[in-house]
C-alpha cells in the first residue's frame, strides 16, 4: 500500500497515534471496574465539548442511531418539528416521521431557516424539535441558542444534532436549552467512527416514551451509567471506548476553550483561501447563522469538473469531499476538524491550488498565503 | 498494569494480535473501494460460518442490535413464537413484545425447550419464531435443525440467534432453513465487540415490514452492500470492520471444519474435567438437546461460595464466569470460544482445580489430567 491518504473531509477525519493504538490492546471484560473507568473517562471529558452537566451516555453505533435515539425516546407519537437546510436535517425528518407527526420546516441548503415556521409550529403545538447545528452538507452553522429560546417559551423539547460540532465549535448546550444533544466519535472528537455520545436533560428524562427500539433505549443507558462500576446495558464495542477515552484526554490536555478556537482559526484560514481565489463559499448565511467552522463548502471553479478537480488533488495524496446529492459537481468541502493543523490546512489548500492550476482554473490570488497569513 | 486477564468467558474472549493491531492503523473512507473490499472479505469469511448463500450485511452495534434487526424488519405487528430456555432467549421474547404478539414458549433455564408447544403456536398461527441456537447463560444447544423443520411445515420465519455458535459449532443456516442468523463478533470469531452480522433469506425479504427503525433497516443494508463498492447506510465502525476482516482470514485459513473440531475438542475436554471432579454439568439434555462445544456451565462446588471460587481463579489470572440472574452463585462458566487452544483450557482447569483444593473441595480426580487425554 502507498502511503495513507490524508482524509480532509467533514469525517472520518484523521486519527491521531495515540488514539488508534489505544485499540490494539487485549480484550478486557466489559463488566468490570476497568472498563468502567474508561467509560467514566470518556463522559468526564466529553461533557465539556457539549456543555452540559446532563446525564451523558454513549451508544456503540454510528451517529444515526444516537440521532434515531434521541428521536425514538421523546417522539413517538408526538408533533415533531423538523428544521433542515440539508442534507441531515433531511435524515432527522425521515427518522422522525419513523415515530411521529413529523413536519419539515425546511429551505434550500445552505439558507437560513424558517424561524417564523418554527415560532408557528410551536403555537400550534408542536412538542419536540429537531435541528442540525453544524449542516456539513452545505457548510452552514445553525442558530442553535435561538432554536433553544423559542422551544423553551413554548416547553417544546430540543433535540440537537451536534454530530459536527461538538469538540470542534462553541457548543453550550444547558445554556441554549437543548435536552438532547448527540456527537459522532469520528468528527471533532478526532476519534474513530463507530460510537454516539448522547446527552439528556432531565426534563427530557421524564417525557420517555415506553414504546422505542431496545437497542436504543436511552433509559436503559442511562440507568445502566449510574451503576457502580459504569456499565451499558448491551455488550459496548470496547476498542472504540478505548480509542474515545485516548481522544477525549487528548481534547482534556488541549482544552476546550483552545481546541475550538483552533478550528475558529482553521476555518478563517480556509475562507481567506477560498477568497483569494474568488470562489465564493456556497452558504448564504445572515445575522443569526454562520459559515462552518469544522466544514468549509465552497463554489465548484467554474472551469473544471469534480473528478478531474477532486482527482487531481487526490493524485497529491489528499481526500477532500465533493457535493452530495443535488449539490454534486456544484461545490466541493474541506473539512478542517478533529486533530488537523496548519499542516494540513496548508497542504490541502496548496494541491487545490495546484489542481486549478493546472485545470486551467482562474485563480484571481495565492490562496495559499493569504491562509498562512491567518495561521502565522 | 499486571498482565492482562485470560477471558475464558462466553464472550469477550482472547483477540488474536493480528486482528487487534488491525485496527490500529489510520482511518480510512467508508465510502471508498478499499472500505468495500474490507466488507467484502468480511462477508465472503463469514458465509461459510453461517452455512449460507443469503445475502449477508454487518451492523455497527452488539449482537443485540443484531437480534433486534430480525425481530423488527419481519415481526412488527405478527403473531411471533418465542422459544427460552436461557436468558438470551428471554432478551429475544422481550425484543418481541416491542413489535409483535409475541408468546414465550419456555422451559426452565438449560432444559429442553417446549416443541409439541411450538407445534401448536404454528398451527395457531405463529408467523415468526425466534430461537437462541446456544443458550450461554445454561450451557445448553438448542435443536435449530427441527425447529426450522416446523417453521418450513407451517410457512413460518425461523430466527436463529447464533451469536455463539457461528464461527464455533456447526451452524448450516440454509439446511435447517434459518430465514434470519445474527452473530456477535465477539464471541467464536475471536474479534472485538461491536459488530453483528445478520444473514437475511429472500423469503424473509419478501416479508419485510416498512415500519421498522431506521438505524436497523435491514433492506437499506442489503441494498447498500450490493453496491459496488460495497456500502453500509451509516457510518461503519472502521476500526472493527478491518479487525473482523483479519478475524475471518483466520477463520478461512484455519477452515470452518477444523475450527468446529477443535470447539468440539475443547468442550470435550472441559466435560471430561468435570467429571474428573464429580461437579455435575448444568443442562438437562435429551435426543434433540445437546451441551454447548462454546461454553460449559457446571454446578459450583458445594464446599464454596461464588466469590471466593472464582475469586482464586482470577487470583491467578483468569476470569471464569458465573451464573446469572437466579443462577447466580449455583453455576460457573468457562468459555472456549473463539482463538483458545488446550494451553488456555489448561491453565483454566489448572486454576480452577487450584481453588477447589485451596477451598477444602471435593475433587474425586485429576481433572486436568483427565482434559489433557482428550486434548492430546
Amino acid at each position: 500500500m502507498e502511503k495513507e491518504l490524508l482524509l480532509m473531509l467533514p469525517g472520518p477525519v484523521p486519527i491521531p497515534e495515540r488514539v488508534r493504538l489505544a485499540m490494539a490492546r487485549q480484550a478486557i471484560n466489559h463488566r468490570s471496574p476497568e472498563f468502567g473507568a474508561v467509560y467514566a473517562d470518556c463522559v468526564r471529558c466529553l461533557a465539556p465539548t457539549f456543555g452540559t452537566a446532563n446525564d451523558l451516555v454513549i451508544i456503540s453505533g454510528s451517529g444515526t442511531a444516537g440521532m434515531e435515539a434521541a428521536v425514538a425516546n421523546v417522539g413517538r407519537g408526538k408533533k415533531i418539528a423538523c428544521l433542515s437546510n440539508g442534507k441531515f436535517g433531511e435524515r432527522l425528518y425521515d427518522i422522525s416521521k419513523r415515530y411521529g407527526d413529523a413536519t419539515r420546516l425546511s429551505s434550500d441548503w445552505g439558507t437560513p431557516l424558517p424561524l417564523d415556521d418554527l415560532g408557528a409550529s410551536l403555537e400550534a403545538g408542536a412538542e419536540v424539535v429537531t435541528l442540525v447545528h453544524n449542516e456539513t452538507s452545505a457548510g452552514i452553522r445553525n442558530p442553535a441558542q435561538e432554536v433553544g429560546k423559542l422551544c423553551r417559551k413554548h416547553d417544546a423539547l430540543f433535540i440537537m444534532d451536534g454530530v459536527t460540532s461538538i469538540g470542534g465549535d462553541v457548543v453550550e448546550a444547558d445554556r441554549w436549552g437543548v435536552d438532547i444533544a448527540i456527537v459522532g466519535s469520528q468528527k471533532c472528537l478526532a476519534a474513530p467512527a463507530g460510537l454516539a455520545a448522547v446527552s439528556v436533560s432531565q426534563r427530557a428524562q421524564e417525557r420517555f416514551v415506553a414504546d422505542c427500539p431496545y437497542y436504543l433505549d436511552l433509559a436503559a443507558y442511562i440507568k445502566n451509567a449510574k451503576k457502580d462500576p459504569m456499565e451499558t446495558p448491551y455488550t459496548p464495542a470496547v476498542p472504540l471506548f478505548l480509542a474515545l477515552r485516548e481522544a477525549g484526554l487528548l481534547i482534556e490536555e488541549e482544552g476546550i476553550e483552545h481546541r475550538v478556537m483552533r478550528h475558529q482559526r482553521l476555518a478563517q484560514a480556509v475562507r481567506a483561501a477560498a477568497a483569494a481565489w474568488n470562489l465564493p463559499l456556497f452558504p448564504s448565511i445572515d445575522a443569526l447563522h454562520g459559515y462552518s467552522n469544522t466544514v468549509t463548502a465552497i463554489r465548484m471553479p467554474e472551469e473544471t469538473t469534480d473528478p478531474d478537480f477532486r482527482g487531481l488533488v487526490k493524485k497529491l495524496g489528499i481526500v477532500i469531499a465533493g457535493g452530495q446529492d443535488h449539490l454534486k459537481g456544484k461545490i466541493f468541502r474541506i473539512g478542517h476538524m478533529g486533530a488537523v493543523g496548519a499542516p494540513e490546512v496548508l497542504a490541502t489548500l496548496g494541491a487545490i491550488q495546484a489542481a486549478m492550476h493546472r485545470l486551467g482554473c482562474d485563480c484571481a490570488d495565492d490562496g495559499v498565503a493569504a491562509a498562512a497569513a491567518h495561521l502565522a
